[in-house]
């Protein structure tokens, strides 16, 4: 089973190859059978190619993206916060987003949740 | 069907009723059949009984709970993390949960899924 060490730093790899979109280096990071539904509620993608189809269509897009919290790992699920910067035509669009991966025993994702949320601020701690 | 700022507020007083021990104000948030999961990969816990059961077990604890990023909503779900500082006899533990909720029309929580983890620091941003 992959350890917390490694976990977390898929986590960090998965942050920053999206953000640099990098679709070889996601799909590095993915098994071979992963299921992925981003945001929560839209239709699952599965399989490698419908995968990659929908990291592709977001790679057009200028973004930053950055971990906000830590990455809290139970076995092989992790959670971790994100928040992702926009520039659209001069205006930035902030968005945070709690994401939700399962791993299998070689440290690769099987399963990724996205729970965006364009209203959410980043700051906003209790 | 129950709107962000609803959520936002019902995750909110989850977190207090928790830290303050108050096991009706906790299942007040709950609606009729809720199924729980604390920690991910436990046992799930189902109907109000047995959820009740879960939160009279952990009451005795001196707890402070406090959210550490903002809560993000999508439809019907929501996804949080709060750090968890236990006194024991004089030591501080710290832990970090994220937790995900699904919510039915009444703003209820249907379910709780806790992924908490004890090396999780809550200052760690990427």
């Amino acid at each position: 089973m992959a350890t917390r060490d490694e976990i977390c730093a898929v986590c960090d790899r998965y942050i920053a190859s999206v953000a640099g979109g990098d679709v070889d280096a996601v799909m590095a990071l993915y098994g071979e059978d992963p299921q992925i539904e981003d945001p929560v509620g839209s239709e699952p993608r599965r399989g490698r190619d419908a995968v990659r189809e929908f990291y592709e269509s977001v790679t057009g897009i200028e973004l930053k993206m950055r971990r906000i919290g830590p990455v809290t790992v139970v076995g092989n699920h992790a959670a971790f916060q994100f928040r992702i910067d926009v520039d659209l035509e001069g205006t930035t669009m902030t968005m945070v987003s709690t994401d939700v991966m399962t791993f299998d025993d070689a440290g690769k994702i099987q399963t990724m949740l996205a729970y965006a949320d364009g209203e959410a601020k980043p700051d906003d701690a209790g």
